[in-house]
């Protein structure tokens, strides 16, 4: 059966198709940089947004129309297994990412749980060697349960942190299982409503006792997994513990858990913490830490995260310049769509336009920041702007031969500078040639 | 001579006194908590505020009535240092803050500037060795001058990082002969207009080199102040690198810098940040790094850093109980009025109003957080709270005894739990209480 | 049966109180100004957020532990009268006020739907004849449906507007019978998500005639409620059409509505919109439209509606001034809690507790307000500020008799004219006097 | 002489061009929609960004290298006349917009600073008759003067009141002297500091006598250009009076101004008051009040006016949109650059690059606008999505046929209703495939 109504694949019909159903951008074999569009991009589906979600939100209840909504309970875990299939055919996607909570229903234990998830582990198994598809990342839900109502690894709660304890255990099992290339851990509820009744201290300790432990697991296992943390700032905590990748970077240099973990950068997250998606990745690849990305786009005058499919080409650009510059470029991680369709766009087909809008967005970011590093066109503005620390007292500083003396005695030879403008106006108008015509 | 026409010190009348020019909260002799209110507070007044500005917004000229303007050149600069002297006796205030550039106008020539420098370096120390008034901390302003424009530290420019260079120098200097307690380290424009231009990885390192330089140097000449890092998120800058406490923390850790800094926390910047003051400073707290506060607050509804007097209740009194939580309270640090009067309060009395409403309301913030202590208020929900982790599986994980295989097992005996409510509104209503009764 | 364990009323024990379920500011009898509390501040409670509510929020299930959720269909919204009856009591609260869909189920029909409605009306009817409880206001959900996904006085489908106006008419109805004192219409969907495919032209006027509609029909049936307008600027849409109060006047003017609404405004709505909460009544205020208030309080660093229980008395101080200088003060609108228990607050004492909060913050700022008009704070303030419109040219200009003839003749003359301080921060001082002392 | 070492006019050189002196897509011969380029942009250079200010900000001094500065006073005031028209000439602009204050210095009197203004006015009526340059806007600077700090039409001192109408008056003869267009009110500081020191009911009032006088003087001496009010939410006030268009529409209809009154919307001002630039055009096109734009752009991360040159295309190609469906386009009106060098592009050549990088990205707007108009993109989409209004139950409500009887007779049919996804995703696929494809 079908629950797309979508007898093929999307195929690549260049940017002058007027075919809804047609990428324009997104051409899965064409070479860029030595690499194919579909090793660069490593696109994955949200099983959340596109299989478990229905479209409520805090004023409304569910609006999407899925045929998979007519089962309940383990049928209804199953079909969703199909219908996360057959979209990913149709997509030509290769991967897709799962929270444990949205693969399977909870039992009335842990047992049970424990039991419906290995069910629906052994179904995606199947599905996984029958068509080559493969899981990006998977990651546990310690957020939707009322008993994580304070936190997981924050709680306030020695049986609540044990549960969650327990539950990472079997994701990072099943995360072996399914041969996962990556691990998240996403803070959920791992923050504070109030400062005012939060020990901050205690709950960081905890967190770091809890990560550390996931890490001596997965050893023990063997699984071998990229581990991400995932920077968010606000919501739905008032302050989340992984405001940004500052912060966590700082977590994970006091906890010595620096080795073990890169970051995976949201888009819509770092806007809400008062940066670009840009700034965030760029801190990451100079800290050696962009691991991998949840691709889409929060609204810049709302304070929420709307998760909207990614569009804007100016975004999708500069963050596919900092993957390709970044070392071994996404490398094991991926651009997941962690984005879902807006709750008026309720029709099976949106979920179709919506991710062809998201890869052809990104396929151009690629096109965009592929010619730009071709031309080299920030590298030949930063040589210049940076000219003075190739040579004499500028290579000294860089070289660590300088010093409060030295320097003041350069200083007080008061010899004029030569300021250069930094051209900003200019560059702007040239990344807009690059996004028309790259 | 006098500029404020104000004949005697500002006297303690008790909260129900009328009179304008009376404290109502600060009684610098009265014992809380085993230390006096002066002892507690140690209220510094910002020169550049006070003294050095003039009311100039973007949108238009200075308003400022201020009878030393009718000085010019080093005279005016003289004049300042008998306004500050002025202001100082009459608040009864005891330290006061300055950039280089707040003091003396700079020279042709940066020889001639630290002539300028040196001559009123020495009025000012002959007028604290005749008042006992102290040097909470000096800095040097390096954002003003066109040379900044693209930085200091952080420059593009290596004739410019090395102006920096030997501007500090000289700072530094001044700090040790003035026996300055602090030296502070504000980013100015330590940041990027944009992404585009910038070489994000060599202006980091720069900076963390340009610091070490200054440890170095002040370890040499015997300069033993608390140096403090200021963090800011944006503003002059699009993007500041000191964003927020945990940035600091994040680069402070990564450049081995953390032994030699603790940061100076500006309300108006944590709020710029997303962030309350109150949790920049547990942040530093509970990192050991809570070094001084510039008090002020910004206005919650608009973007930039308005600089306003600090008289907002609930955030002088969850920021005192921050300090006297710290270990060693504010210690070396102290209370910097980083505030300046609106544009629209332009004569002189207003400084003496503003810095009266100031006071008054980090004397009653910290009445309120004395007594919040005294009662174990916030200690006895914590203690309920996160009891749980006194004994059974949570005493074996704070410990550090537990692991995932131990945690399961005790989560697979699904027992219940027990959920307690957070109580957040009624702790809101008993933290009134306190601010009305306290 | 009780669903509150709580045996008497909550009484008023002063301000020196430590019993969390006490008044410690509201006592109903107080006479202020020459009205008592409860007639100055007419509380209601809001039905939706305190007994159809469960806590969920977008990453989380319902949390809220109430009894009365052991029942469902028509029980449970039976329950639910009995329960809302019962928190009235204990609270001594004299208001209620809900949706149609918050107190009965929908059927599988209208008309279904509509005898549900029926049976529960004549319950709540019942209740209040016994208990002397008023409706401070009813209004339509017409948002939590699917059907209402791209609006309902604002949508895309004629069918679905049609089912909107049979929904008002029954509203309209069951206000006339519960005699209610006033309808809201606030917008829920009536906005767009994205400008792309939206006819803003249709939308709007579709929504006056809607309106005009309902205006006619209360008429009809001799439904005299103050019909009231609630602005909000975003969320559930990205754009709300009624904005803030200056778009609702904008709105009622083009349209003719002025002479048939005021507004009721809510704290949390303000701030989303860039305003305060005072600011938004002095609006309405001046242009007569001040009608009631929906009182709780927003995050300011978070940009949703939170909808948390009022606590902060610098608001509710403000927002009483506004209504004590209102002509005929809050009239026959109210201080609806339009405000949630935090989702961690979810024991039903927390219900009990947070309505005090919200009640005593609000007592304590009318005690505030009235000190301060008695005191003739701000007038006097004013009087000073603006006395040259009271002589000479500035008379004339009130008079209207001034114009740039007489203007540019005056202003050649170059008089020296007397700039005064606006004393900004001497009034803050003043105020924080006042909330301690009043 | 030459300001700008420019020795030619830019050239059209088409999209594929590299020369940074070359426009890629503004062709002012190009006809598009039946009218060239330059007919539908009409743009304009701003005065005061471009000729009077020096680049300083809160935190630092000018850096801006103009050879004009070499001058001072009434010399300065004549060379920046030079300088406007040669930048005019070398990007083949035909308007230019100023307030008084730029472009002639202050006197000791209004009769000396009147004087002044008479010269530099006749100079630009020479430049403009030798030129055929014209004059799109002019307007008084009432807010950089220090007497302006509380306002000026809504001042509390009615001396300063009659100094800006005296202001306003000889703008005025000076609009009406040489031709301009439009006469701008944006409103400066006409906005708070604070309520609790403003009477804003007396303060608004002050302001409707204010522009009435204006109307009627203007009608008295034959000025018939376009007025225009300039929304803005905050800054250099806390709270602007003409906080955006719904504002200032229902300040123009309470005082019966409307008729005299369009709009003069800038995106930057849009952003800040939380609205997008198309829904500030859009909302004022519906209403009839478009009149004119200040093209710019805000940082979206930053919460003050940056004023930065426009390049963001979805954002021009939505605003051109809106001006295209306005009836008679942007008519009397025009694409004035309110819009800055950063502090950082301090060169000359930076003016130019910038507002070709600002012309180019009107110009593309303009084309895919233009396109979508011809393919009718969005007006099929509202065809379509608002189908049911054509006939039926939804004719009748749009023709006012409807009551809420017959609607509800209607909705009791329970007939089944057709729900069409809003196609968002989509939408804005297809608008970037616009963009580039264009």
């Amino acid at each position: 059966m079908s629950y797309f109504n979508q007898q093929s694949k999307i195929q690549y019909e260049g940017k002058q198709s007027n075919n809804p159903l047609a990428f324009k951008f997104y051409n899965p074999d064409q070479v860029i940089l030595g690499k194919t569009m579909r090793e660069h991009l490593r696109f994955g589906v949200a099983y959340w947004h596109s299989f478990s979600a229905n479209g409520s939100d805090p004023f409304g209840a569910g609006t999407y129309a899925r045929s998979w909504d007519q089962y309940s309970g383990m049928d209804l875990a199953k079909a969703r297994v199909d219908a996360c299939f057959e979209l990913l055919n149709i997509l030509d996607v290769d991967y897709f990412c799962f929270h444990d909570r949205d693969i399977a229903p909870e039992g009335n234990t842990l047992q049970e749980t424990n039991e419906n998830l290995d069910v629906v582990v052994g179904l995606i198994e199947q599905q996984m060697k029958a068509t080559g598809k493969k899981l990006l990342w998977n990651t546990a839900n310690m957020f939707t349960n009322p008993r994580f109502v304070h936190g997981a690894a924050t709680t306030s709660n020695a049986d609540v942190y044990a549960y969650a304890a327990a539950q990472v255990k079997k994701a990072l099992e099943h995360g072996k299982r399914l041969g996962s290339e990556n691990y998240v851990f996403w803070g959920g509820r791992e923050g504070y409503e109030s400062l005012l009744n939060t020990d901050l201290g205690l709950e960081l300790d905890n967190l770091a006792r809890f990560l550390h432990m996931a890490v001596d697991y997965a050893k023990e296992i063997g699984f071998d997994a990229q581990f991400l943390i995932e920077p968010k700032p606000k919501e739905p905590s008032k302050h989340q513990y992984d405001f940004d990748a500052a912060t966590a970077l700082s977590f994970l240099q006091k906890y010595d858990l620096l080795p073990h973990f890169k970051l995976n950068l949201e888009a819509n997250h770092a806007t809400l913490a008062g940066h670009t998606f840009e700034h965030e990745l760029r801190v990451s690849r100079i800290n050696g830490v962009l691991g991998s990305i949840d691709a889409n786009q929060g609204d810049m005058l709302l304070g929420w995260d709307t998760d909207e499919f990614p569009t804007d080409l100016y975004s999708t650009s500069l963050a596919m310049y900092e993957i390709l510059l970044n070392e071994g470029g996404i490398g094991r991680g991926g651009v997941n769509f962690d984005a879902k369709v807006r709750r008026s766009s309720f029709e099976p087909v949106d979920l179709i336009h919506s991710h062809i809008a998201g890869m052809d967005s990104f396929a151009r970011g690629l096109q965009v920041a592929a010619k730009l590093i071709e031309d080299r066109v920030f590298e030949n503005i930063l040589d210049d702007r940076y000219a003075s620390f190739k040579t004499g007292i500028g290579a000294d500083i860089v070289a660590g031969k300088a010093n409060f003396h030295t320097l003041e005695a350069y200083a007080l030879q008061n010899k004029s500078y030569e300021s250069k403008s930094g051209r900003i106006e200019l560059i702007r108008s040239i990344v807009n040639q690059y996004i028309i015509n790259a």
